[in-house]
């Protein structure tokens, strides 16, 4: 089926209007009636083909919530009005360890992405959120609790970014056992930063937030943290050295890593979740003397995607989000680069 | 008492014949008649001033089998005539959270170091196992099993290493769960390398070294490896990119770890033991895409090492080691410092 869409035809065009093709139903997918869309800064950067395997012409979007509308004959877990998200991956390879490991995000084969992925049985590239609706395997559909299924609500607009920058910071946090008693530091405070200060603050953390500046400071506050610190102050780390256990790094902007590695104590974590350009540098003195660690995460799996939301909807955690209509998309690209959002977008997928 | 020792006196000293006084017994203490003490490339770095804090005159060594001739009042778990071993740490705080998970090595306060250490209750500068006599608090006397306590055998001098170069791969080893199944790499086939190649490979691991060249080959293989790789070969990473859960890199030279890196699968962890003297260069995305990451560690708590020495027993696990005399330490140490050493130098403490 033909579905209306917000479109870049390459990576130096807008976004416009336009339309794409839907795959017919196979018989263990669901078809979705698209009510919100979050825009994601990895949108960003794919749009503008700053990352390598772009694919256009290219409907991103990678956080979706919505109404089911039809089902496949096989269909077992969803039934026609379930309300349900899709987050950044739509399909894997199934059999893989990590598959059977729940953590289809690090599928051997690759995991096929939301948008710019290649379908694995007829090649076609996947098209994202930004759309009226969309078609996605059971196995990948995400069930969105009560507390956030009134699809006209607050609510469910402000869950929809969960589902990327909810699961990206919960899954590091989760995998380290954080709990009553932990402690946790949050560099950034954007669109990761400040879902993460919600998670670890209801996991029982003492939270602590880095960040260049302080304007954000009361909503750090306001959101859970204990302490919010300006990395723009020389020797900021000084006062919280060896002390956290874990600390989730959500700059993608080149940056020093050390201070942050200063203030792990025995076994803490740096968790990195962006991509800056530039290698880091890091002694390995640093890491040996207290069996610190560094390390990587991408995303999470479905089973944990589900763990997510259903931990935030019990604890009433959502992004906080500026609804628009798909017209303003172009608009608040730029403003996401200027830092000038607090703190996610959500497409009315009306609107397309 | 006074008993007869190795000691440097200054860092550009070579260690010559001397004589050192121990304290007498506190209430909790042991007296040891050392039988055998290893020689850590540590020692080396130490005695040399290559690193800080050091205080002379010194008497190094941290790798000690000996027989308990004397105890304290209050010494409850051992008595005279106990084989005991004595690694890298005498002391600790014994309530900070470190010490109290049994990872003493991590001690909040600073553990205590065998030698160039601080006695916690007279101030004093420790001295180490290159003597005839060392005195030490029970609970850091780790218990030799009998496979290797018969004093006079091979055995028991072989089994000296153990208490660093045992402990320190056996840690990270066990904390990453490694077992049959896992995939276990090894960089650098030295005094740890051949040590962290039987541990592993009893642990049920596959095993492959990393080395720079073949001229291990045959003992790596002999010891338990499954593959033996020369990394001075263009490209040696590709045949094992994605594969190993866990890669432990005991090479103190600068080096690139990103091959090593590359070659783990998911949620591997690169650990580093040696201490290069510039900062690793990372990109953020060899971690990220799938949740690998790099680990610093440090030796092992008291209970770990137990642990260690108990699994090495039932496996049959010892260092290949050189029994030398006293007089031939300094030649020793420029051996170890050429790595013509195959691979562990093991001193007679009846020659001190």
């Amino acid at each position: 089926m033909d579905v209306a869409c917000y479109t870049a035809e390459s990576s130096d065009s807008p976004l416009t209007k336009s339309t794409l093709s839907r795959r017919e139903l196979r018989s263990d997918d669901c078809l979705l009636e698209i009510r919100w869309a979050g825009i994601c800064h990895s949108d960003i950067h794919t749009v503008n083909g700053d990352w390598p395997h772009d694919n256009f012409p290219m409907t991103p979007g990678h956080e979706i919530i919505g109404k089911i509308i039809e089902t496949g004959p096989d269909v077992q877990k969803f039934t026609t009005g379930d309300v349900v998200g899709i987050g950044c991956l739509v399909d894997s390879c199934g059999t893989c360890r990590a598959c059977v490991d729940n953590e289809e995000n690090y599928c051997e084969e690759g995991a096929t992405g939301t948008y710019n992925g290649v379908d694995r049985h007829d090649g076609s590239i996947t098209q994202g959120g930004y759309s009226t609706h969309i078609v996605c395997r059971e196995d990948f559909l995400i069930r969105i609790p009560e507390a956030f299924s009134d699809l006209e609500s607050d609510q469910a607009a402000s869950a929809t970014p969960l589902l990327c920058a909810g699961i990206t910071t919960f899954s590091p946090l989760q995998n380290a056992g954080v709990g009553p008693g932990s402690r946790v530091g949050i560099v950034g405070m954007g669109g990761l930063g400040h879902v993460a200060v919600q998670i670890a603050a209801a996991m029982g953390a003492e939270v602590s937030v880095f960040s260049h500046g302080l304007s954000k400071k009361d909503d750090g506050l306001r959101l859970g943290a204990t302490n919010y610190v300006a990395t723009a102050d020389e020797g900021f780390d000084k006062p919280f050295r060896d002390t956290f256990d874990v600390i989730i790094d959500t700059v993608s902007a080149p940056h020093d890593v050390n201070p942050f590695i200063k203030m792990l104590g025995r076994k803490g974590r740096l968790v990195l979740l962006g991509l800056p350009t530039e290698a880091m540098q890091i002694p390995a003195g640093l890491l040996i003397g207290k069996g610190r660690s560094v390390l990587g995460s991408a995303i999470g799996g479905i089973k944990q995607t589900q763990d997510m939301i259903d931990f935030c909807a019990e604890h009433n955690i959502t992004a906080e989000t500026e609804v628009i209509p798909a017209e303003q998309i172009n608009e608040a690209y730029q403003r996401v680069i200027d830092s000038d959002v607090r703190y996610r977008f959500v497409i009315d997928a009306a609107t397309f």
